[in-house]
């Protein structure tokens, strides 16, 4: 152990060891408490493993409404908090929770700033099974996700959307407890998920978000009931702050669209945005669009926001601002036009089915570890990822199949990884002889009661 | 966060941040799993804060008899296990789980072996508001606890016992664990308590171990039912390593004696050897005496064992190996002979009953405390410990006591210091009209099985 932060014997101080104590044992801290844990670990004064046990002990015990506040609050103030009031168009972003094939973010930035909002998002990378939308970006030749706060407003200024990764000026607090929490299995829980995700886009300096919170065997949260707590929680949260917060519950039992790894999923949204994709991706898409334009202004009601949503792709301005922000972020447009000039694996392998029947589930995290496997993701943090490998769906959820027919195919450049990964995809997909009962792609939308 | 252990991708390996959710979720960890996390802390190839987050998941989920058991294992076989096979008499140890004003390993080991008995004893420092054996032993002017285990080998054969500090060839695993918990608030785990314990006796080469389980205020386990459940763990960790063990649950709601302090404990256990001292540390020690040359061999009952200890006070030769100890161990026998030659508090200070009553209860943790805030103690664990002062009490539970007559006194040499105990004292005494109910010195004993 370096640097242990003793206990402190002056009264009325707070001792680290004490707020431990008192979450181990399940009682509520104060925020004086709370307030004392960020800003000294932020600081360099508590050490690591302080706070990785105050953090199990907050998973287990779990923390109250005041609380998941005060953390919040006290995260979001550990760094800068954008004002972005010169812009005059509302200030809008979204945020979703994380799931296989989960694209959206780089369709609905371009798409959402074409209608007239500013949209300044912060996201993450690859975590677990699960994409991330920097590494998705970068597949991109040439683009920079890591600008500047300046550079993040003249692209905006330009623009109306930019997409850059956590700087160290934004809820630094965060980035610690985060890559803390990643190592010391204290990620699944939605109080300290919530203070996570609030503290960096509450920092954005934006007026409204919309949430899309995943639910099934793809996403963090497993049940519907558990996704409907964690939105709750994260709209409570945004309204409390005085944003319009609204959290769509959607489906993640299945991947999202057809294509699963960086470079593959760059371009399938490019599909999205020249009007052509798969429906499930685009009616997503259109779906947290017209929220997006409603929070923001543009649109009365959601029919109107999905309308203007599928003008602004069928117009071409929504493809148009990306190729912008894109040149504005160093990447190169041409890999736009030619997706050829996009990563690409060298081989491709199929993975066909046993049998005929009705594709009837599939388990979606495994699609997401293969794609770990190939190289798309990282086990570690400091892994590099293959912006080329990944996995292109034949078959999704109610589809009929043939035996041997192809389910999907391996996109690789190791034949040891399409090894271990074929592995894993074998018993991914359930062959059912009756067809399954679809699933809804919207489950429940959470918060708006602001909204019509 | 320095050198994070990731997780590896190899299958069939066990990853330790899977082990951590496991516990997280309350599942039962397998022995590898265990065995995975006590040698990678050990080797330094698991960082403290995953192992904080694993320990306060273990606290707050408990553990199975089957994990207690291979946690004591392998932290057991972290080090060395003393083989005392060249003694032929037997080798027998007592362990206190720790309370104030608790010395008798001071008063047993001479005792014990003065009776024919080989006490290989390794102690621990000064923990929260109880105090250390080690510490005290330290006041003797010139004594060393820190011998190798070669020296503590030729002390045991010139005088029967030996008393000594956790070497680094000695449950190296535990030394690591437990200075983590202790800043970590993952101290009051029954289960963590248990392979401390008896992880440290089991590698002494012992084949008899006599616990004090304290309870009350002054003790770690506060209800009977907590040390109850402690002491059964314990007991049952001993006897499956074919250790003969029991447990006595012994009264710690008051201080042991009438001095807490480091040389004022030692000058009482020095009372004791020459057969005077307070009643209630006089008992115990024979109680505690008569279960060690019991499970030793030396006697068959209880009664025969007292009156044993009894014989080894009264005949001076229990006081003698004691000094015999004190010397072969680098420490000033004249000290012993002259308790004046003891470190001293250069300031004496009275607090007096408010009122005439009888003294119903004393919060023990308090006077506890009042000692550490004097200095007996540590706050951090660097600190040094003044080995002079204390407190001295004239009162104890059942006494009468007049308006403004002395309840205890504060042996100081530092004002200020002296003026904080004060304040945590004034409230410790409470006085009543009748006197209370008396307690007993031993509530129970577990794991007599074995014993008549």
């Amino acid at each position: 152990m370096s640097a242990p932060e003793e206990t402190s014997a002056i009264p009325g101080d707070v001792r680290t060891i004490d707020v431990i104590r008192r979450k181990r044992d399940g009682h509520e801290l104060s925020a004086a408490e709370i307030i004392h844990l960020v800003t000294g670990y932020t600081r360099g004064e508590i050490p690591d493993y302080q706070i990785s046990a105050w953090l199990m002990a907050a998973l287990v015990r779990g923390l109250t409404r005041a609380e998941t506040a005060a953390l919040t609050d006290s995260m979001l103030h550990s760094g800068k908090i954008l004002d972005l009031s010169e812009f005059a168009a509302g200030k809008v972003d979204k945020h979703s929770t994380g799931g296989v094939g989960d694209k959206t973010s780089l369709i609905l930035a371009p798409l959402v700033a074409a209608g007239g909002l500013v949209v300044p998002m912060i996201s993450g990378r690859a975590l677990g099974h699960t994409g991330g939308t920097l590494d998705k970006l970068e597949s991109i030749p040439g683009l920079r996700v890591d600008l500047s706060l300046a550079r993040f407003r003249k692209v905006l200024r330009a623009c109306g959307c930019a997409m850059i990764g956590q700087t160290a000026e934004i809820a630094p607090a965060d980035r610690k407890f985060y890559s803390l929490r990643d190592v010391t299995g204290t990620v699944e829980s939605p109080h300290l998920i919530c203070a996570s995700i609030m503290s960096k886009k509450l920092a954005e300096g934006i007026d409204a978000l919309v949430l899309d919170v995943k639910t099934g065997s793809g996403s963090f949260m497993k049940t519907e009931k558990e996704a409907t707590f964690l939105a709750e929680l994260l709209v409570e949260t945004g309204q409390r702050m005085g944003k319009k917060t609204v959290a769509l519950i959607t489906d993640m039992d299945q991947p999202l669209g057809l294509r699963i790894g960086n470079s593959l999923e760059v371009e399938e949204c490019l599909d999205i945005l020249r009007g052509q994709g798969p429906k499930d991706l685009l009616d997503l898409s259109l779906e947290l669009a017209a929220w997006m334009f409603h929070l923001g202004g543009r649109a009365n009601t959601i029919p109107q926001g999905k309308d203007l949503a599928d003008r602004m792709i069928r117009s071409g301005q929504a493809l148009q601002t990306f190729c912008k922000m894109i040149a504005l972020q160093g990447g190169d447009p041409a890999a736009i036009e030619d997706p050829a000039r996009l990563p690409r694996a060298r081989h491709g392998s199929d993975i066909v089915s046993v049998r005929s029947g009705y594709v009837s589930a599939i388990r979606s995290e495994d699609l997401g570890t293969a794609c770990v496997v190939l190289g798309g993701g990282r086990e570690k943090k400091k892994d590099s990822v293959d912006p080329a490998v990944g996995l292109v769906l034949h078959k999704k959820v109610g589809d009929r199949v043939s035996a041997r027919e192809p389910l999907c195919t391996l996109q690789y450049n190791s034949e040891s990884r399409a090894a271990q990964a074929r592995k894993i995809i074998e018993h991914s997909y359930q062959i059912t002889d009756l067809p399954p009962t679809p699933r809804p792609l919207v489950h429940r939308v959470i918060g708006k009661a602001s909204a019509p």
